[in-house]
């Protein structure tokens, strides 16, 4: 058997998540119902990087299966384009070592979240991008975003319905933000992220931009440890999984 | 009963075209349903500038409807947009004249048509930009361009299909191209437009970007009037309804 690397783009608009749910379109259920038509109908069960939930996009989720096939790696990803819709798109496909796990080998995630910042919705990317309408000051968001970077307890940030057991510590590299013209691009990138962690930060960030809340109270809030106190959820549709490094890059 | 003007845009992605049809998602049908929801049941018909096909999408659409209901112009956008889906936006509503129609009245249409140039497909813009991959030669298809702009029998550049009767003779007051970064933008204007028009001389001058052919031919392709001497009708995810023009603003 040989172990595959892949990675991919989809657009999440139509998808009911990543993870594989009976009678629901899920990327996972895509990718190996494309898988098993390629090994004579046979099973081949794939682990990504992470789930991403139903509306997220991705331009590089990370996944890998074992395989008998001995398809030399570009062709894998020619192959499977042929069998995907036309909402996932291969990016690339390498060998990788037989010790490469796609969740467990990544030390590192970047989520981005695209906000477009200006009175009239544009709907063409209603499902591509996040409309907020109110003045913000990109400043104060810019200071708030330091609150989040570090190592931190981020229970009063994640989705209170969380199944994932143990500890909510996370270490955050970087969380910032900038304007180009009227878009607001929110760059998160950390060593694990809870469910629903940047989209409840980044409607944090944005009301703090909006003065809603000033920076502090945001650190407050964070010390609490409880959901409570952190805002809605942002939609999905901003969101992206931008991209999984890992330590060693597989051959 | 009044008349009122109305300015939509619509994402054509998930509709079967402009025009009602029995079980069909179309822009009309949805309208229609809003306006019913409004006359207590009654049916409303309204008149649009004209038909847009399936996927094709509309920035500027105009369409007029007849009603006893008094509500001030600005109200009629609030309610409308209340009923209808997102993927249909009311960009304006406005008090028209008696006399005024939607199709009869207009002088003027403008078309955009978007085209992704560059080696990757885009998987966020699919339904939005069509791609396509070639290198193409601005100026050739500037040069080529001119070829259409004025008065011609456009029926080489038209639907075989198309019911239409009459003469296939339309003046085109404008025809352009541009190219920012990896996005051709193509613009036409004219009088009146034919079905598949625009896709079948975008086509054309694509063909002419890449070299298949030269704007001499094009102008004697033209000149047979006959729809086998032109190429394919390109997809309609490219192209949007930009603009219909009135020759008096109604109050």
């Amino acid at each position: 058997m040989k172990r595959v690397k892949c990675t991919i783009a989809y657009d999440g608009s139509d998808f009911s998540g990543f993870q594989i749910q009976p009678n629901k379109r899920t990327v996972q259920g895509e990718l190996e119902k494309a898988l098993a038509k390629m090994h004579q109908g046979k099973k081949v069960r794939l682990h990504a990087s992470g789930r991403t939930d139903a509306g997220v996009h991705a331009v590089g989720q990370v996944l890998h299966f074992d395989t008998a096939l001995t398809l030399p790696p570009h062709k894998w990803k020619r192959a499977l384009e042929s069998l995907l819709p036309a909402d996932i798109q291969v990016m690339l496909t390498e060998n990788a070592e037989e010790d490469f796990h796609a969740r467990f080998s990544a030390i590192e995630k970047e989520y981005r979240y695209f906000v477009l910042n200006r009175p009239e919705p544009d709907i063409f990317r209603r499902q591509y991008i996040y409309h907020s309408p109110y003045k913000v000051d990109m400043e104060k968001m810019q200071q708030a975003c330091q609150v989040f970077e570090g190592t931190h307890d981020f229970t009063t940030f994640a989705s209170a319905k969380s199944t994932a057991k143990g500890s909510k510590v996370r270490t955050l590299s970087e969380v910032s933000c900038n304007k180009q013209g009227d878009i607001i691009e929110f760059v998160l990138r950390g060593n694990g992220f809870l469910q629903h962690m940047v989209r409840i930060i980044v409607g944090a960030l944005l009301e703090t931009g909006t003065g809603r809340r000033t920076p502090n109270e945001l650190a407050e809030i964070l010390a609490k440890q409880d959901r409570r106190y952190a805002g809605k959820t942002i939609p999905s549709e901003g969101l992206y999984l931008w991209k999984v490094s890992y330590d060693k890059q597989p051959e």
